[in-house]
């Protein structure tokens, strides 16, 4: 019976926070085949270290995406999240450096995320969405260039423009999955160093336009001081259709559900608030909005030296995961 | 049928190249349950920077054993071998840093060997002799004291003696293996810094007494400069007597082919000549001589900067594994 049930073909753009959430969430449903498309622009921590002294493909997204996508011993999960904390190997990411190695002996990226795959029994595919060595730069709203996605992250100016050195060329998988997908899941995650590092590179675009998934763009629930300062729900859609013009996504998955103040209190030193919306600004008749509560404002299980420790208030696992459900169904 | 087969308990005392070769002949035996008991001293390249660094126990010659006794894939056995080669990391070998890792973790060394050992479908068990963090001193014939095993192995004098310090304490399954054990094969190697090291932990002597295993020590081919120069097989088997009291073997198996001339030429440089015999040194009657053609001189195939890549001359995995697996038979 189960053999001929339907598969629903899923992919989830981003990388990074974002997309372990989603994956957390979405990997417990049998009936859903996942993909992960990732930005290849990190260059913070591990990841950084092992770009410029071993000259390998940034392993950081992927990693985290094989991990939340894993069904096996905690163990491994514990293994490829672990951080040196002594001597030369401080600060490395295990998992990073077992990539990196495997990249090294195999010379293939991809064939080294497989293996990576096969240890941690990932019940998915993570997909570089291109396979060149490749860095990010911004412009800001006084002019200036900042050169790296770590940089862009810490900038405290206004983020006017992004665009890569070298232009990359996509990864052909990549836009195959884009294609063949029953649901393309854009973000969470940060617009100018998750989103846009992935839907910029050339043809991606074009390939979401030409698919015939449901394509859903879930919305963050806070927004981040430098880049998306004040945004309302509508904000970020006007954002991302200003990079990559209109019909890029059919649906929108907002929160409606307000953290609790004790939460919105330490955000608000980090001058982080909740994503605020108001029914009156969805007018469009080109796309679907739908609010639900998919927050989660549980204090997470630290993960050693891992960013997951950081974010209080985030999307919840489960509750997105049934809304991206339902909508695969309907 | 074949579940009904006797099965032969191996264990091999050494560690090091001599069981790494040992074992990539005896794996391929389905009715032998194959054991290394393994020295813990040493502290040389990557094992010592992971002892210095992280307090690790020494990894090094455990992760050799595993990846002799591995039948996983070529990749696996490829990942553990390899050693970085650039940046901060340069040094570092790949199986070291995966099994000190998992001692973080678990905060179990064993625990780490057992999870390793899964990777790569270890087809045998590997024992550390101690569990203690220990190491090596030898005194020298002019009556220096030389301070680890890394040290031994490059020091010019006769070694007279060594000691560990702190003394350890054995491992209690060290102590099992050697006592249920049908064979017990001791060497070959270093007898300073890979057969004492195991041998002179208390409480393993005692249990080799015991033991009612048949016991063979596997001589040498190659004598070493510093430590066993001019020496002949009966020079060997008086010096670990020496050390261990008599009737800690009941055979012994050495080389009776003599490398092409060639080769010894090459070794000759370096102050390595082939261990020689003369059957009249072979009056004991409680100790039985057996000699057979186990020599190698093959080109082997070079294993990115692992010790192996230097030995030319050693003995042949297969023959010496027929020789004991008859040995086991009669």
């Amino acid at each position: 019976m189960s053999s001929s049930r339907k598969r629903y073909k899923t992919t989830v753009i981003g990388g990074g926070t974002g997309s372990f959430t989603l994956f957390t969430g979405l990997k417990n449903y049998p009936d859903i085949d996942l993909a992960a498309i990732v930005a290849m622009t990190d260059e913070g921590g591990s990841t950084g270290l092992l770009r410029d002294e071993l000259g390998a493909l940034p392993p950081g997204d992927i990693r985290q995406c094989l991990v939340a996508l894993s069904r096996s011993e905690d163990i491994w999960r514990s293994l490829f999240t672990y951080r040196f904390t002594q001597g030369r190997l401080k600060g490395h990411n295990f998992g990073n450096l077992f990539i990196s190695a495997l990249e090294q002996i195999t010379g293939s990226f991809e064939e080294s995320i497989d293996l990576a795959g096969q240890i941690l029994q990932a019940h998915g595919q993570v997909i570089p969405v291109t396979l060149d060595d490749v860095r990010l730069i911004a412009t800001t709203s006084k002019g200036k260039c900042v050169f790296g996605e770590h940089q862009i992250d810490l900038k405290k100016d206004v983020i006017k423009d992004i665009y890569f050195k070298p232009q990359p060329t996509s990864n052909p998988k990549a836009l195959e999955h884009i294609l063949l997908s029953d649901l393309i899941v854009i973000g969470p995650g940060d617009v100018y160093t998750s989103i846009l590092p992935v839907l910029l590179v050339p043809g991606v675009c074009d390939a979401l336009h030409d698919s015939l998934a449901r394509k859903v763009y879930v919305c963050n629930v806070m927004t981040q001081p430098k880049h998306t300062s004040g945004f309302r729900v509508i904000d970020f859609v006007e954002l991302l259709e200003s990079k990559l013009g209109e019909n890029i996504f059919d649906t929108v998955l907002y929160n409606t559900k307000k953290p609790s103040s004790a939460f919105v209190r330490a955000y608000v030193k980090e001058g982080e608030h909740p994503v605020l919306y108001s029914l009156k600004d969805f007018k469009r008749k080109d796309i679907s909005f739908i609010g639900a509560d998919i927050l989660s404002q549980k204090i997470p299980q630290k993960v050693v030296g891992d960013k997951l420790s950081r974010a209080l208030v985030r999307h919840d696992s489960y509750k997105t995961a049934h809304e991206l459900y339902k909508l695969l169904k309907s």
